[in-house]
C-alpha cells in the first residue's frame, strides 16, 4: 500500500476525531480547552507527516516511530499532548499497513525490543503525560531506562505490565479489539447518520462498553463506571440534546475520556483505509 | 528548504484558514454550506499533500500542479470545489519556497508557458467553478484549448486577460501585493489577539480593503462593494457580535466573500512560513 496514502488516512483519521463534535468531555472544533486547543490538534496532525511516511516505508522500530512522533507533534502545537495514546496506537497499525496488511499490527508490537522501550521512555521528556508508573519503572525518573535494560523489558512487555490499568496497553496486548470493533461500527454508522455523527455515536459505543481509562486514573473507577453508564443512556437516547448535556456535565466536572478519543481515531484509521481508494 | 517543511505550512495555512471563525460568509469549522461542509476542506487540504510536495522539490510546471491539485483534492472530498482559487495562489508560492524564495513567486508565474494554460483548462472537467469566460475562451468549451495553442497563450497571459475581474488572477500579474500584505496583518494581529481572531481580522481587512470578486460576479459590482462597506463597519467595532450579525447576514442572502478567504490562506501560508522553524 502506498506510504503517503497510508499517512494521509492517518493524519484525516487524527482530523476527523478531533472535529467530530459534540463529543462528550473532550475537545471537538466546538470547544477548546484552557490549556488546549482544537488549533493545537490540528497543527500537531499536520506536524507529523513524515513520521507516519517512514512508519509505512521503513523498517524503523515502533519506539523510535513513537518518540518522533511525539517530539514533532510537540514542536508544531507548542508542546503539548495532544496525542500521545493515539500515536501509541496509530503508529503500529500504520506500519503494518505499510507492510500491506493492518492486521499485522499485532506482530508487530509483539517483535518490539528493548531499544524500543528505551526509545518510548525518552519520549516522556518533551510533554507532560498522565500516566502511572509501570511496575516500578517511572516515566519521570532517568534511572528507569537503565532498568529497562538490565531487565531486558522489550516495549511489548511494558505494555503488558501496564495492561491491567491502560486500555491503550490493553489494545497492544490482546491484538487491537476494540479499535478494529470501532472501524466496523463506523463502516456501518456512517452510511446511516454521516461521518461526524458516526463519530460520536462509536466513540460513545466505546465509553459505554468499557471505563475510560484515562478517568480512571485520574478520578477514581467508580466515577469511571459512572461515565461509562451514562454514555450507555445516552447512546439509548441518542438525541443531540442529550449527548450536549452529556459533554457539558463532563466539561464542567474537567472529566476527559481521552483513552476512549484515542481508540476512536485509531478506528477511524481503519475505516479511512478501508473506505478511501488508494489512488484518491 | 526543506520541500516536506513547506507542504506542511501549505496544509496547515489551508486549516487554520476554513476553521477560523466567525469567518463572514464562509465555510468555517462552526458553519457548513449546504452542499459543501467543513469535512471536505479538511479532506482536501489532507488529500493534495502529494501534489504541494511534488511542487516544492521539483521543477514540474504550475499548470500541471494546479490541475493535479484539483484533481487530487475532488477524489479526497467527494468532487467539491474547496480550494480552487487557493491552489492558483498557493502553488506558484510554494514552488517559490521550494526555490528558497517565496517572493520569487512573480518570476514563476511570468514564467509559465502554453502548456501551463492548457493544463489549467484541462483541470476544469472534474469540478465545478464559478468562473467567467476569458475573453472567448470558456472553461467549458473543449475547443478553448486548441484555440488557446493556436493563439500561442500561456497561463500568465490567461491570467492578464482575467486581472480586470479577478482578484487571484490580478494577483498573479501584480506579485501578489495583497497576500504578502495579508501575510504581513496576521504577523501583527496574531501577538495581540491569537491566531483564530487574527485571521478573522486580517480577512475583514482584506474584504474592506478590495470588493470581492466572486461576489462581483455572482451578485454585480454594488453588492460587493456594499460587502466591503460593511466589512469596514464591522472592523471599526470589532466586537464579536458585530462580526456574528455580518456572518448571519452574509449567509442568509448567500454572500460567499470566496476569494477574499482564497488569500487570506495564501497570506497564512507565508505567514507560517516565517513563523515556524524549518525544524518543526
Amino acid at each position: 500500500m502506498n506510504p503517503k496514502h497510508i499517512t494521509r488516512c492517518a493524519q484525516l483519521a487524527m482530523m476527523l476525531e478531533v472535529s467530530a463534535t459534540p463529543k462528550p468531555g473532550n475537545v471537538d472544533k466546538d470547544h477548546d480547552f484552557p490549556d488546549i486547543t482544537y488549533g493545537h490538534f490540528l497543527a500537531s496532525a499536520i506536524g507529523v507527516e513524515p513520521v507516519f511516511e517512514k512508519a509505512a516505508m521503513s523498517n524503523v522500530g515502533a519506539g523510535t516511530l513513537i518518540r518522533e512522533a511525539i517530539e514533532v507533534s510537540a514542536r508544531w502545537n507548542g508542546g503539548k499532548n495532544t496525542h500521545f495514546g493515539t500515536f501509541l496506537l496509530l503508529m503500529p497499525l500504520t506500519m503494518a499497513a505499510g507492510k500491506g496488511d493492518v492486521h499485522q499490527a499485532n506482530e508487530i508490537v509483539q517483535k518490539t525490543t528493548v531499544e524500543d522501550a528505551v526509545e518510548f521512555y525518552k519520549a516522556f521528556k518533551c510533554i507532560d503525560v498522565y500516566l502511572e508508573d509501570v511496575d516500578d519503572l517511572s516515566v519521570n525518573d532517568a534511572k528507569s531506562i537503565d532498568e529497562i535494560e538490565r531487565r531486558g523489558l522489550t516495549l511489548y512487555d511494558i505494555m503488558k505490565m501496564s495492561a491491567g490499568q491502560d486500555e491503550i496497553a490493553q489494545e497492544w496486548v490482546r491484538g487491537f479489539p476494540r479499535t478494529f470493533a470501532g472501524a466496523r461500527m463506523l463502516a456501518e454508522k456512517v452510511k446511516e447518520m454521516g461521518i461526524n455523527d458516526a463519530i460520536v455515536h462509536s466513540y460513545l459505543t466505546l465509553l459505554a462498553e468499557q471505563p475510560d481509562t484515562l478517568v480512571q486514573k485520574k478520578f477514581g473507577s467508580s466515577v469511571a463506571e459512572e461515565v461509562s453508564r451514562k454514555a450507555s443512556a445516552v447512546l439509548k437516547e441518542w438525541s443531540i440534546d442529550a449527548v450536549r448535556l452529556f459533554d457539558d456535565e463532563l466539561i464542567r466536572r474537567r472529566i476527559n475520556p481521552g483513552t476512549t478519543a484515542d481508540i476512536t481515531a485509531a478506528a477511524l484509521f481503519i475505516h479511512l483505509l478501508e473506505e478511501y481508494d488508494e489512488t484518491a
